[in-house]
C-alpha cells in the first residue's frame, strides 16, 4: 500500500437538508422527496464531486408518533420514494457513484432482500449497498400485522440471522455457474448452483436466489448503532459503518472498540470503514457559518421539535414539562434506538440544556457532529478526525439541499484534495473499489478451492 | 367517444424470446437476462414502436421443480431481475413506456407492495402497472418460510384481501394533501391523510403509505388466471387482463363473461383491456414462418421439454411414459394452475398429440395462440380478433428478442397503423392514459363530495 490512505465520503440525502425546518428555507424544494427530478440532480452533484455513495434513511411507515394533527401538519418529514426503487433508477443516469439503500431485518423477507439488492447490484454494475437496520419507528410494526415493535434484543438477534441468510443466497450462483454454450445445449453448471437450506430461530430459507452473483461478489454491508449488539454485527458483517459522536474522544474509542472486534470474526479491520456524520455549517466567514444555524434555527415550530426528541431519541414524555426548564434526568429507558437516547440525555446534562435548547440541537444534526466555519476550517475539522484514529472518512448530513451539497462540493472538497486527503478520480467503477473493500469470495467455491489444496 | 378504437399492445419481454430454446437462436444474447444494456435495448424497440407496455412475468425462486441436474443444466430459464428495479431503471432512460411488474400476493407484504409500485408510479411519471399474481411457482413457498404452496382457493382468497388492502393504501394522501406552505409551515394537511385500519382474515395493515399518490392515481392493475376465482378477480379489480386463448370462440366466450361481471362490483366493462397473448411467428412467405418455427423447435432439448409440461402446466407424472406415445387422459388435478393444465390436456385431446408433440406445442407459446404468415396476414389475424369481441388488445410474446420484437415493430405495426387499428403517438405520457383509462378517485375525497352534495 504506497498510496496515501484517503477520506470516504458519503452524501446522506434528504428532500430539503438534515436541518428539521430546511423545508422552510428559501433556498430548498420542499416536495423534492417526490420529484425525482430532484434526485437526479442531487445525485448529479455527488457524483461530479467524486462521493463515494449517496444514502438515505428509510421507514416502514409515516414518522409521526403522536395522533397530534399539529405535529402532522407542522413536520417537514414528508412521504417519498421506497429507496431500492429510487436508487435503481438513479443507477441509469449515473456512472460511478455507490447507493446505499436502507431496508429493515425486522420488516422484510429475506429471500426479497437478497434478491432486490442483488438486483440494484447488476444493474449499477456493482454500486449497490444495503444500510442494515433493525427499524427505529415502532409504529411499523402495525404495517406489518404485529402488535407491538419487537424489543431491541430480539431485533438484533433476528437481524444477525438475516443478514446470514441473504450473505448465504448471494452465493447461491457461483461466479463461473453460467455457461452460455449455445452449440452443446448448456446453460449452467449445475454443480455451481447452491441451495441454503437454512433452518434458523427466525427464517427457514431454502434458496437458491434467482439472482446470479454481481461485480462487487456481494452488495456492500453498511450499518449504524452503537449498543453493544451493534457494534457485534458491525463488525461482524459490516462494510462501512455510520456513527453519530460529538467528540473526538467518544469517536476513537468507538472506532478502536469496533476494529479490535474484527479478528474475532476473521475479518481484517481495515476492510471496515468507519464513517461518522458531520453536519457542515459552511460560511466565507466564522460569523456567516453561526448564522445560517441561527437562521434555520429560528424556523423550528416547537411542537415538531417535541416530536423529534420522541421519534429520533425516544424521549416520548418531554412534552409534560416546560419547554424553558431542564430535561429531566430521571426518564425511563426505552425500545427504541437507545445509543442516541443516551447520548441526548448526556448531551442535555453536560451542556445544561433547556428541553427547548435539547430540540434545537437535535432539530439539525440529530447527533451528529456539528463543524461550523470556514472551507478551510471545516477541511481542519474533518481532517484530525482521519488522521488521529476516529474516521476513514464522514457521512455528511447538509443542512439544505441542494445548496449545502454544492457548498461542500465546491468549497471543502478542492482544498481536501489539494491536501491529498481526497480523490481526484474515482479508482473503480464499484463501490467496493472506490471505498477500497475486496470482492467476498463465493463461500462454495472457496470451499471447493481449499479442498483441492488439503 | 368519436375516435376510433384502437389495439392496445403489450411487449411481453423474455431474456432470449418465449420459445424455450430461443437462448439456442444464433440471433440472441442467452445472457441478456442479467445485462441491463439488453433490457435498455429491448425497451427503446418497443417505445419507438409505440407499445403501450412492456411487461414480465416472475418468480419468487428459481424455476427447477425437479432436483435434475440435466434440467438445471440445460434450462435456458436462467437467473435474472427483480421486476420493480429493473423497471425503475429502464423508466429513468424512457418516456413514455408503461411497465407492468409482477410481484406475488402470496410471497410478499401489501403494505411494502403498495409501497414499491407507488414509488414506481411517481419516478416513472405515471407508468406503473401491477400484474398480480398468486405464484404458480409452488417452490416459492420454501423461500419463505412455509412448508407448503398455499392451495388454489386459499390464494384466491389472499389475493383479494391484498389487493383491497393495497388500494387502500394507495388513497392515503388525498390529492392535494401536501401543502408546503413555507411561510405559515403547514407542510401537510392532516385532515387529508387517512389512516386504513385494516384487519381481515389475512392482514392487519393499519396505514398510511408513506408514499403520496401519483400521476396515475392508483398504478394500473393486471391480472391473469382464467379459472373462477381468477375470473373474479380481475372483473372486480383489473384493468386489464392477460389471457391465453387458442381460438376466437373460446377467446369471445372469456372476453363476454368477464365484461359481463364487471357491473356486479359498479364498473364499466370499457375500463377492462382484455389482452390475449399472441406470439408471432413472422416471414416474407408463408413457408419462412413455418421454417422459422421448425429451426426453433429443433432446439428443444426432452429434458427441458417435459420440465415444461410440469413448471408450466402442473403435469409432473409424464416423465413415466413413452415421449412419442399419446398424453394419458386420467392425470389427478393439481394445485397450480388450473387452466392453464385443462388448456393443455383439451389440446393433447383434440389434436392428438404425443407427450413430444404437446412439449413442441408448450415450448413456443405456452399456451398462447400461435399466429404466423407474413406481416399483411398477421395483422389480420389479430384484427380478426379485435373487431369481433374477443380482444382489445394484445400482450405480444415473440419467439425470440430483439429479432421477433423488431419484425413485428417495423413490419406489422405500420400495417395495423395504416387500418387505423393502432396510434402513431402516444396519447399520453401516463399509461392509464394510453390504455384509455379513467384515474381512480381518492375513495376519502370522493366520500367527503358525496357527504357534501347529500
Amino acid at each position: 500500500m504506497s498510496k496515501k490512505r484517503q477520506i470516504k465520503l458519503g452524501a446522506f440525502l434528504a428532500p430539503t437538508g438534515h436541518h428539521a425546518a430546511s423545508w422552510r428555507h428559501p433556498d430548498t424544494h420542499p416536495a423534492g422527496g417526490t420529484d425525482f427530478e430532484h434526485f437526479k440532480k442531487l445525485a448529479a452533484i455527488a457524483e461530479k464531486a467524486k462521493f463515494d455513495a449517496i444514502f438515505t434513511a428509510d421507514s416502514d411507515g409515516i414518522w409521526s408518533r403522536s395522533a397530534d394533527k399539529e405535529v402532522l401538519r407542522r413536520d417537514g418529514h414528508g412521504p417519498g420514494f421506497e429507496p431500492i426503487t429510487l436508487y435503481s433508477a438513479l443507477s441509469a443516469v449515473t456512472k460511478n457513484i455507490g447507493f446505499v439503500a436502507t431496508a429493515s431485518t425486522t420488516y422484510n423477507d429475506p429471500y426479497h432482500i437478497a434478491r432486490k439488492y442483488a438486483s440494484l447490484d447488476l444493474i449499477s454494475g456493482g454500486r449497490a449497498g444495503w444500510n442494515v437496520v433493525t427499524s427505529g419507528n415502532r409504529d411499523a410494526a402495525y404495517n406489518f400485522g404485529l402488535e407491538a415493535h419487537p424489543d431491541h434484543g430480539d431485533r438484533y438477534r433476528r437481524a444477525t440471522e438475516f443478514v446470514e441468510v441473504v450473505k448465504g443466497l448471494w452465493d447461491s450462483w457461483e461466479d463461473d455457474a453460467l455457461i452460455y454454450d449455445k452449440a452443446s445445449g448448456v446453460f449452467a453448471d449445475p454443480d455451481k448452483l447452491h441451495t441454503l437450506n437454512h433452518k434458523g430461530e427466525f427464517y427457514s430459507v431454502r434458496g437458491p436466489l434467482n439472482v446470479p452473483r454481481s461485480p462487487q461478489g456481494h452488495p456492500v454491508l453498511v450499518q449504524a448503532g452503537a449498543s453493544e449488539p451493534g457494534k457485534e454485527l458491525g463488525a461482524r458483517y459490516a462494510d462501512a459503518i455510520f456513527a453519530a459522536w460529538q467528540t473526538l474522544e467518544d469517536a476513537q474509542a468507538f472506532y478502536k472498540d469496533v476494529k479490535s472486534r474484527a479478528p474475532r470474526y476473521g475479518r481484517n479491520p481495515d476492510h471496515i470503514k468507519i464513517l461518522p456524520g458531520v453536519y457542515p455549517v459552511i460560511g466565507r466567514t466564522e460569523q456567516e457559518a453561526k448564522d445560517k444555524l441561527e437562521q434555520l434555527r429560528a424556523l423550528i415550530d416547537p411542537k415538531v421539535g417535541l416530536s423529534l426528541l420522541s421519534t429520533l431519541g425516544g424521549l416520548d414524555t418531554l412534552s409534560a414539562y416546560d419547554l424553558d426548564g431542564p430535561v429531566p434526568t430521571d426518564l425511563p429507558e426505552t425500545n427504541d434506538n437507545k445509543s442516541r437516547q443516551r447520548l441526548l440525555l448526556e448531551l442535555a446534562a453536560r451542556e445544561n440544556l433547556t428541553i427547548r435548547g435539547l430540540y434545537e440541537w437535535v432539530a439539525g444534526a440529530r447527533g451528529h457532529r456539528v463543524i461550523h466555519g470556514t472551507p478551510e476550517s471545516i477541511a481542519d475539522q474533518l481532517e484530525e478526525w482521519f488522521v488521529n484514529g476516529a474516521a476513514d472518512g464522514f457521512n455528511l448530513l447538509a443542512p439544505t439541499y441542494p445548496t449545502g451539497l454544492v457548498e461542500f462540493a465546491e468549497l471543502v472538497i478542492p482544498i481536501l484534495q489539494k491536501r491529498g486527503l481526497f480523490r481526484t478520480e474515482y479508482e473503480a467503477s464499484t463501490l467496493r473499489g472506490n471505498l477500497g473493500l475486496p470482492i467476498p469470495e463465493n463461500r462454495y467455491a472457496a470451499a471447493r478451492l481449499q479442498a483441492k489444496s488439503a
